[in-house]
């Protein structure tokens, strides 16, 4: 671990030496801290981040069972990339197992309403896939399906947008989007592909199916193929003024659409 | 403006000589392009962003009316500050002259709709103000209102994060909230402040009537007087895995909910 004080490119400073990313941010860190299938390597405190990270429920114990170090906030800023906005707190973490598809196919529901998976297009900005991470932990999806080439990769930046939902949303990567949608097909999903080209309401388009809800990266949208594997293309009711919402704020629009009570 | 080149502090980088921003990326010049009450002074190109630029309906007549420099895509970068995505297209310019309060009041909605205006209380981040800006053009809001102070500037990386909305939704500064939510009282808006502590949800909470939608900042929330000016607090049905949505996630659900048909 010599290079721990002068690791200066985004890499090293983006992820650690088994490949795991580098948390920072109160709720990412208290997040992972709890989550007893992270195994985390290493964490840094300022001392004011000791303080807000241990007024926070049930992280005192899991600090207490961590390699920990103090230091000041200008160090821990250098063992980050550029900007991270840390609130005094990191750790270094080896990515976390990910299950198969099968298994959030086979989830259920927590409350009687319909099952919902998000899939992601090739959606490659960690702000927007951790905001959505965020939106779908908050709308009790089963799970996220991303692709393994141009897409987010998991880096303290996504874990910081997604505010402790990596930690609790399953998060799938698949090689071929095209095969993980027919396999969604298979456990009975209807897949959903959001577009302002669609020509159905979400709100009118499906009544009561579970549901692969498929986005795809601003600006692009959805691949041909994508498109072509979806059941159905729907569109959100917006005005002309813009061309699209930004894509982590069509996901929240359209996982409040199809998780309401109806 | 021998500064161009060399000017590196944030500030110069962020802001013209006459306190305006400099705006980058494709949507956002086009759409600064198309408005007429926008005062260019400057616009900067690459060759690829003056392609991509002109392919976008309504732009080369108005890029033939303003000053423009070619250069390369990282002479411009050094233009704009660290890790700005140009997309190969920026511009300096005068900020937008600000309605008052009492005209943003007084506009009609486009759709017979009932009609909203957001509200924000010290909301700091300026992609959050971004997005929420581009959510409220997509949703027909009728102007945004924010403070002065502990606000986010106006800035490139808000005019990129709106996507063109800057443009198009009015942007109202106000020094006391407190008495904006007053006004807006005179003007028959029913203040809904949105809270993970409200108790009624958003879809029940107002039938029909004319809302000013009042967001807090990502973890402070709505400060004390602000909250006690609104006439509700209403929440967003979330589970209990977040603590929260993310601010702009919230104000795109809590617009498509207000702005639904019932």
């Amino acid at each position: 671990m010599t290079r721990r004080k002068h690791g200066r490119s985004a890499g090293q400073r983006d992820h650690g030496p088994k490949g795991g990313p580098r948390l920072y941010g109160l709720h990412a860190v208290a997040a992972a801290l709890k989550n007893p299938r992270r195994k985390i390597t290493q964490l840094w405190l300022t001392e004011a981040g000791q303080k807000a990270l241990t007024a926070l429920p049930g992280t005192a114990e899991a600090i207490a069972r961590v390699p920990t170090t103090m230091l000041t906030g200008g160090d821990l800023a250098r063992l980050l990339p550029e900007g991270a906005v840390h609130q005094g707190a990191a750790l270094a973490t080896e990515p976390l197992p990910e299950p198969a598809l099968e298994e959030i196919c086979e989830a259920k529901a927590a409350d009687g309403q319909r099952r919902v998976i998000i899939v992601l297009d090739q959606v490659s900005d960690p702000r927007n896939v951790g905001a959505i991470l965020r939106s779908a932990a908050a709308f009790n999806a089963l799970g996220l399906v991303t692709t393994e080439r141009h897409a987010a990769p998991v880096t303290g930046v996504l874990a910081k947008a997604a505010s402790g939902a990596l930690e609790t949303v399953p998060l799938v990567t698949v090689t071929n989007l095209a095969r993980a949608l027919d396999d969604l097909a298979d456990f009975a999903f209807w897949r959903v592909g959001l577009d302002g080209q669609g020509t159905t309401d979400l709100a009118d388009a499906v009544p009561g199916q579970d549901i692969a809800l498929v986005l795809g990266a601003e600006g692009a949208g959805l691949r041909r193929l994508t498109r072509e594997k979806c059941d159905l293309i729907a569109r959100l009711p917006i005005s002309d003024k813009v061309e699209s919402l930004n894509v982590s704020a069509a996901a929240a629009v359209a996982l409040y659409e199809l998780r309401r009570p109806r």
